[in-house]
């Protein structure tokens, strides 16, 4: 079954927002076995927004039209839609009832406008998930074949570009309406290993046997699921699993085994599943260790500690984060020896410093440079991270158990080392704390 | 003149990659003048680019196609154009001996399949920007009118997926090449005010007299400037300011002029231009003033240090971050009163104490709760800011000349009311270091 993503919105062809809203639900697409050959962007124009999706239902056998369901006149998805089916729009009470409703919940009085959203096109049906006002609409219709001149059935989904709630009613609706339409009475489920440290070419020769035995084993007809890999930048490569079964729960047990056998040949390379993060798997060991964490920065200015700060609940582990940018900072707040600041040795006690004056059981920092000029005669993407850990409780007194530290060349611009020097340092801590095996 | 852009690649389907070319070429268009209508993702399959650029060319006069021009067999963009002009790639000399050159100036060996790269549709030309190995393309075309069947001249262009590679080639040669083409003899330039701290109805309001003036100055054929307003998101807005003018100089003219006529309508909340942004503004404000910076942070957990030090050569400025998380840290490291933390009482104090403990000329603090729970009884989205500053070269000696604090109540969650928690603290700053007027 084939799947074309429209995205409306004039904004969007401006450039004034990017339409990340196509990527994320081609991804879905992908994940739930269906096909998506074109994703198109149009404006706020409803002759244009009628052309493309009529386009779209030649191509295939439904539209996801996000965006254009606003209260404004400039919100037209709804009108085009009504187009492409020859139908007139009607006011559902019920929905008009609920968006009141909502406002007055909210103590906010309603435009008038509002009552726009509660319009749908005749024969159409609301989608159940209505995370904000506009609800998200199903439209089946159909369209003579091409071949045989048959009315073969199609379907126009339409959800607001506010990406929560096109989330919410891809995830709860749209997506299990496309496979039942599509016949796809099999589940399909997958899983996410996230991974750091290695290439995508050393990954694939790793998995390789196990890869070709699920291949062999899905042509014999068992339930084997299958491995795929997805870049993503500075922060690793991901491993997909993805399980096709007759029911949930054979699909959640073939997962299950799959995501054990490649754990058992990556190892430690695996780092998180689905939505972790190397952060949150980092506040995840040193909270099963009862440790505190604190951080000394140079290059990275901040940004290691932010981003642990955007896992909620990070409070019971981070203490706090010393960003030293200037040199006298790291000797004086730091206690760093005074001498060049780009050095292994700098590192090494900038992550002292932090566990001490921070008062942590572990400390960690980076120094380098970023670029674009020099520094102490180092070329950019020059990089020292280092490690001190104590014992859980230790709180910054007495010396630290162990200290390690490494030196990196990164590749790339300014943001670009600072960004892969925050992983790295990361990493090179999740490393310290596994158990050992 | 109606300019279409189609982007290339499976990856942008499958939302490994979001597709920021399209918008950005957009925004670019936009700019210049020239309209753009539908924006079209096809994956890398030859009869699906080949069909997206006919359907293009029907509909519109230009196709810029971005993507596909790697080395690979996947890359398909060259073998496409080449169908739907009805002639077959040949191997460029010239375009061969650079790739080669590039190599081994790299002191790189060559992949034979790098050649593919020097291959074009005979007939095209090759853009003279190269800033990587991917040559960039020109391939002119024509197409019989709907109503009269007479041959129209077309245009597709192909420039690669990288971004920097694909923004040199159309800020340099395609958009000239584009306007030259759609016969704008004029020139058109353009300029962007960033504001902060205005809704735009009320920039509307404020500019909506100038903007009058415009129109009828505009109608009356003289060469007057037009405004128009762009949302960034937590960033504030940004007013374009476009001129329409014979000559390059004469644009220039016009757009200093009409620079200077908002700034004296909108004042200070004019922050910058073009691509200055909100630290940049406030670092070179400190840089003038021969000061130093100190921060102090709890909910935005090092971002705003982050932030400044995207600038490069933020060092003689910044003299670094002090991440409180813990409220101990606050009190034994920045000195804050035990007590309360979440308070405009602690935010004046984290200042102060950045200021003092950095060294710094000035200090600034953020403290608040970003969520998802409450903490000390007060909502996420609470949040103090604070600014301490002492004289330039006071190094965080001695008193501050000035303290001032401002207690928020932020929308959103977790990520926007840190995001916005950075923005508010820096543009507080700037308006404490503007000169009084």
């Amino acid at each position: 079954m084939r799947v074309e993503v429209v995205a409306v919105g004039t904004e969007l062809l401006l450039g004034q927002i990017v339409d990340s809203n196509s990527s994320w639900i081609g991804e879905q697409l992908a994940l739930a076995g269906l096909d998506s050959y074109f994703q198109t962007k149009v404006g706020d124009n409803l002759g244009r927004i009628v052309e493309v999706i009529e386009l779209a239902l030649a191509r295939s056998d439904a539209v996801i039209c996000t965006g254009g369901l606003g209260p404004t006149q400039d919100d037209l998805t709804r009108e085009a839609i009504a187009a492409v089916m020859g139908v007139s729009l009607e006011e559902s009470e019920e929905a008009a009832e609920r968006i009141i409703s909502m406002f007055a919940g909210r103590g906010r009085g309603m435009p008038m406008n509002n009552l726009r959203q509660a319009m749908k096109p005749v024969g159409a049906e609301f989608i159940a998930e209505q995370p904000g006002t506009a609800p998200g609409l199903i439209c089946p219709l159909s369209r003579p074949d091409p071949l045989t001149g048959e009315p073969r059935s199609k379907v126009i989904y339409a959800v607001p570009g506010v990406p929560w709630e096109m989330q919410e009613m891809v995830s709860g609706t749209v997506l299990a309406d496309l496979q039942r339409r599509a016949g796809l009475t099999s589940v399909i489920a997958s899983r996410t290993l996230r991974t750091w440290g290695e290439s995508e070419s050393r990954l694939a020769e790793l998995l390789a046997e196990r890869m070709d035995d699920l291949d062999r084993r899905a042509a014999l007809g068992e339930a084997a699921a299958t491995i795929a890999f997805l870049a993503s930048g500075v922060e690793g490569l991901k491993v997909r699993l993805t399980a096709k079964a007759s029911s949930e729960a054979e699909a959640a047990a073939v997962l299950a085994a799959e995501e054990e056998a490649v754990r058992a040949i990556l190892g430690p390379t695996v780092f998180g599943v689905d939505d972790d993060t190397m952060e949150s798997a980092v506040l995840d060991l040193l909270r099963r260790r009862g440790m505190t964490l604190g951080v000394g920065e140079s290059l990275t200015g901040g940004m290691v500690g932010s981003r642990i700060c955007d896992v909620p609940g990070a409070s019971d582990v981070f203490r706090g984060s010393v960003v030293s940018y200037a040199s006298e900072v790291k000797f004086d707040l730091l206690g760093v020896s005074e001498g060049p600041v780009v050095s292994e040795e700098a590192a090494r006690e900038m992550a002292l410093g932090a566990r001490r004056v921070l008062r942590a059981d572990v400390g960690i920092a980076a120094t380098g440079v970023a670029g674009p000029d020099r520094q102490e005669g180092h070329r950019p993407g020059t990089v020292f991270l280092a490690v001190a850990i104590g014992s859980a409780g230790s709180a910054g007194v007495g010396d630290a158990d162990l200290v390690d530290s490494v030196a990196l060349t990164l590749p790339g611009r300014r943001r670009q080392i600072r960004e892969y020097s925050v992983i790295s340092l990361l990493a090179l801590l999740r490393r310290h704390l596994l158990p050992a095996t």
